[in-house]
Formats: structure tokens, C-alpha cells, sequence
């Protein structure tokens, strides 16, 4: 998608200088920061430091973290992807790109030749995230349309949690995929984003890439989007997820699960875009995904210069994510069956 | 109740000076600044600029300014009213209060005699609002205590919503009246606050004035209440009222329709504390009450030195309040029927 004009991914490979560049996400919305990652240790670094983040942005980078760690030579691919799972607990893509990396080496030894397969792999993952991206895109664009018709022109008023833009992703996002795309074909949208407390993916990314791709947005605070669907202003919920359970349980962003509780009380659709990397088969419920604790000072510091928000020595809980039960998702967007 | 082992209310007269102190709020947590009205336009302006809010609290106030203007001499009780009552819409203390001092004083004209009438009058509305959160306290201690004995000792996990407390009252609070009274008659209780953006009267003042008074507490954002309940990490959820129409539906600071969703997903009680001044017999449903729109700076900007927390230009919505369905509410705490 497009930053001033410009098409953009959130990673890519540099084949000049065999290197891996990616945007590093905690500058947005303020300074477009390109970095380089020149050793598995910055890879490892720009996952635990939310350079990039989102489930499926998360598991490419570790594909390219391994390929670049592969040419270090310092660790083996299996020790790799343990520091690299240890990063982040709740999105399960982490685990599964780097499952899928372990695949290709068994226990071959560190060579050039395995670099190479490695490089060539995770440039298939990356592209495969993209292709699927799309495909989710394209799913969500029929359903989209259809409210689009029913209400004859008005604009759609889709409501999306934190960010599952391109962002999140590599290109298109999951759940913004659909948005992009009924927009780039003249379906006049608009999106009310949720800032997504404690660190506001939603005020500082989903505002930033959707005004920079020309989509007509609204930032609220996370508590009003209820009052929103009250008042029918909500046509359509679109959020991502970091992993979704073998029974259809969504764990995403702390939050999620308040919109789909207000979404199912107001009849409105809540849908969920993923790709099949986010799918757990192995987990049964949400319940026994963990549930990442991040540090209180995301809860009591917005920014670098602000003071804090609360009583100097208030105990603070930030539990990352929540789980969204299976009963009250109306559909998923997977980029395979069409919704 | 207390800062600092002193005790304190929101508002109160000072004969000394036949004056009216308020604390300032929107100092508080950083720094406790005692203000006093002198003008009528003060009064406004302390409620406008929310140095005082509450729905109790701006209602007393009101009288309290009333009482100010009647000495000042400069405007009608009635005119005075009008532009009392316009200055937080959603709220119906504001209109009880100004509707309880017109009734004194009928077309009668301005003098020393009305003055002194007012005053009186605005004192006795202060002790009501006073007495009916310690009787409010006491029907909600006996719901804790139920808990207390249930979980044989363990903390009792109250969550609350916005602040509902003594700053937001006079003393005791709404809300936070029975959980002062419990932690005073020795109940082991702990208080989830929900850091309520945009203006973060949880993370300001419920967390100060808990803490102050020596109750245990810990902040969370406004997305995390959902998985604390789906968790069993919350026994009961108190919240107070802006007003309550004759249907039972509840109007209160945005986001308080969120966590009655979760609590009643997760059969958790919610119940909704407010003194006979926040009900509304004359509105018939929460759909009938207006929604006061906000500025977006409250939204962009969490603190004065902070930058915004969006990109330049980004639209804001920002609604104050929301409705819960009189369905979601197990119980009213109004002091007057024991819950």
C-alpha cells in the first residue's frame, strides 16, 4: 500500500545488499524510519521492541531473522527459533514460520547452500502472507459490496480494532485488506478506528496508513464504539487476530472481545482476517493460549515526553490480548472459502 | 473521606468567608489545589471546564452557584438555570438541583433574604447528596460482604468505570461508597480501574483517591475488563450514573455499556449506584437522553506536554457517554430499597 504516493511493504529483501529492511513501526505516525537488520540479534530485537509487529508481519521477520542468523553462523537454526518463539507468546505465526524454516535443513549443517534455501523460503512466506492477504481482501470485498448496496451509496462504516493493516502484515493487512480494496474500487468506505490503549496501534498506524492510502477514517477512544453501534453508525466489525484456536476462539488485541460482545448486541456482522498461518489446530480453546503480560509503564506513559498518567507508584495489570469466543465471530476471512 | 489522613469533601461552604472551596480536579492526581468560587461565573466555569464533575458533584455545585449569583444580583434565578443546566448535557443532577432552587424562590426578586433562602437550601441538597452515598455504601456493604463470606477471606474483586467516588459526589461517592465501607469494617476488597480514556478519570482520580484512603487498587486500560471476567478475576462490577431513565436503561461516561456486556457474558453482577437525583421519571429510555460530543483534543492529547498521539489532521469522534440497557443491570443502588 502507499505512503506519499509510494507503494511500500512493511519488510522486504534488499537483493544489493543482501540485506533485510523493514519500517520500523515505534517512529509511525511521526518519521518513516527504514532499518536494516544485519544480524539475527536485530531480528530478534525488532520483534521483542515492536519495530514491526502484527501476528503475520512478526512470522515473516522471523523467517528473515533465521536466513540472517543461517549466514552468521553462530547459532543453530533449532536454538533460532527458540529465542525467536520466546519473543512474543500469543501469535501463534511466530511458531509456525519458523516450524516451517526448521523444515527445510533437518540436521544439516550450517552452509552456504542452506543459507540460500533459507533466504529462498522465507521469501516464499513473505510472498505467500502478501498472496493471501489479498485473497482475504477479495473475500471481504464481497461483503463490503453487499452493504455497500443495500445502502445505496452511503458509505460503509466499518469498525476495526488496533491495527491489521498492511502494517501488521507485509502488504494489503488482514483485516484492512477488504478496506483497501472496496476502496480502490470505488465502494466509498469509512472506518472508525479504535486507538487501541495502552499503545494506540490503532491512533498512531491505522490512521497513518489509511489516510495515506486516501481512506476516509475517524479516530475514538476504545470505550465508545459501543455507544457507536448503538446508534447504527457501525456496519461491519473487521479486526485480525494472533491465533485462532482448533474450535474458532480468536485471540487478538486486549479489547477485541468488547466490540464482538457490543457487535453481537446490535446485530452487527463481526468478521475475523487471518491468514492460515494464524489458524491453531493444535490449541484447542482460548483459554489455553497465554496471554502475554506487557509492562505497566505502556499503561502509564503515552509517549516518551508525557508524564504519567496515574499516581506515582499505582500497581498496574496489562494483559496484551483477550479471547473472542468463537460464538460471537459471524465469519473468517481466510483467503480461502469465500465468506 | 481522606488525603492524606485529613478528611476531605469535593465541595464545601466556608462560613468564615460565606464563600464556596472546591477541589480542583483538573489538578489532581499531581497537585491538590483548593478553589473558590466567588462569581457566578466561576460556578460555570468550574463545571464547564469539569474542575468539578460528577454527577452529584456538578449538581451541588450548581446550588451552590445559584447562591452565588443570587448574592451578585447581576441575573435571575431562572437565567441563571439556563445556563447552569447547558453546560454538561447529560447529566441530570445539573437540572435537579436547578429546578430543586428555583422552587424556593418562585418569581419573588432578588435580596438578602432570598440569598440567605439559598443558601440553606444549597446546604441541605450538599447533606442529602452526603447522606444518600453513606446509605448507597451501606446497601452495597451488604452485597460485598455476601462476596466476602463466599470467598472465605480472599480479596473481593470489584472493577469500576470512569470515577464514581467521593470527588465525584460530595463524600463516600456512588460507586466507590460501598468499597469504602467495606475496606473500613475490615473486608478485604480490591478495586480494578479502568483507566477511562479519553479523560482518564480512572487513572487520575480513581486510583488517587483509593489509594489516599489506603484501598487497595490496580490500573487497567479500558480494554483489559473483558478478560479479567472472562478470567474470574472480577466478583462485581459498580459503576455510578449520569442519569437513569424511567426504563431503567443507564447513561454513564462511555465504555460503562462495554463492561456491562462482559459482566453479564460472564455472569458477573453490574450494578449501577446513584442517589434519587441522577433518576430521570420524566425520559423514558437511555436512547432519549442526549450524548454530549466532546473536543478531540481530549482524545489527541493525554497530557499538556504530550504530542498527539495521532497524525496531524486525523478526525476525531468523542462522544461522552453511552447507554446500558436496563437488561444488563442486575441491581440499582439508589440508597433507599436494600439490593
Amino acid at each position: 500500500m502507499n505512503i506519499q504516493g509510494r507503494h511500500f511493504t512493511a519488510i522486504w529483501y534488499d537483493p544489493k545488499t543482501d540485506g533485510v529492511r523493514y519500517i520500523d513501526q515505534t517512529k509511525l505516525p511521526w518519521e518513516l524510519v527504514i532499518r536494516e537488520m544485519t544480524t539475527f540479534a536485530d531480528g530478534i530485537r525488532a520483534i521483542r521492541d515492536m519495530e514491526v509487529r502484527g501476528a503475520p508481519l512478526i512470522g515473516v521477520t522471523a523467517a528473515l531473522a533465521m536466513y540472517i542468523g543461517v549466514k552468521e553462523g553462530e547459532q543453530s537454526p533449532a536454538e533460532m527459533a527458540v529465542l525467536l518463539n520466546a519473543t512474543r507468546p500469543t501469535a501463534v505465526n511466530l511458531a509456525y514460520a519458523t516450524d516451517q524454516m526448521l523444515r527445510i535443513c533437518g540436521t544439516e549443517k550450517l552452509s552456504a547452500g542452506l543459507a540460500s534455501r533459507f533466504l529462498q523460503r522465507a521469501l516464499e512466506l513473505r510472498e505467500e502472507e502478501i498472496t493471501r492477504c489479498r485473497m482475504i481482501g477479495e473475500q471481504g470485498l464481497s461483503l463490503i459490496s453487499e452493504i455497500a448496496e443495500r445502502k445505496g451509496g452511503e458509505p460503509v462504516n466499518i469498525l476495526t480494532h488496533c491495527n491489521a493493516g498492511w502494517l501488521a502484515t507485509v502488504d494489503y493487512g488482514t483485516a484492512l485488506a477488504p478496506v483497501y480494496l472496496a476502496h480502490d474500487s470505488g465502494i466509498p468506505v469509512h472506518v472508525w478506528v479504535d486507538e487501541t490503549r495502552p499503545r494506540n496501534q490503532g491512533a498512531k498506524l491505522t490512521t497513518y496508513e489509511l489516510t495515506q492510502h486516501g481512506v476516509p477514517n475517524t479516530l475514538i477512544v476504545d470505550n465508545a464504539g459501543g455507544l457507536l453501534m448503538q446508534q447504527g453508525k457501525v456496519d461491519l466489525v473487521l479486526v485480525g487476530a494472533d491465533r485462532i484456536t482448533a474450535n474458532g476462539d480468536v485471540v487478538n488485541k486486549v479489547g477485541t472481545y468488547l466490540k464482538a460482545l457490543a457487535a453481537s448486541d446490535n446485530q452487527v456482522p463481526f468478521y475475523v482476517a487471518a491468514p492460515p498461518s494464524t489458524f491453531d489446530q493444535q490449541t484447542a480453546t482460548g483459554r489455553d493460549v497465554p496471554i502475554e503480560e506487557r509492562s505497566k509503564n505502556e499503561v502509564l506513559f503515552t509517549d516518551d515526553h508525557g508524564s504519567s498518567i496515574a499516581p506515582e507508584g499505582t500497581p498496574v495489570h496489562n494483559p496484551g490480548f483477550d479471547i473472542t469466543p468463537a460464538r460471537l465471530v459471524t465469519g473468517y476471512l481466510d483467503g480461502t472459502i469465500l465468506a
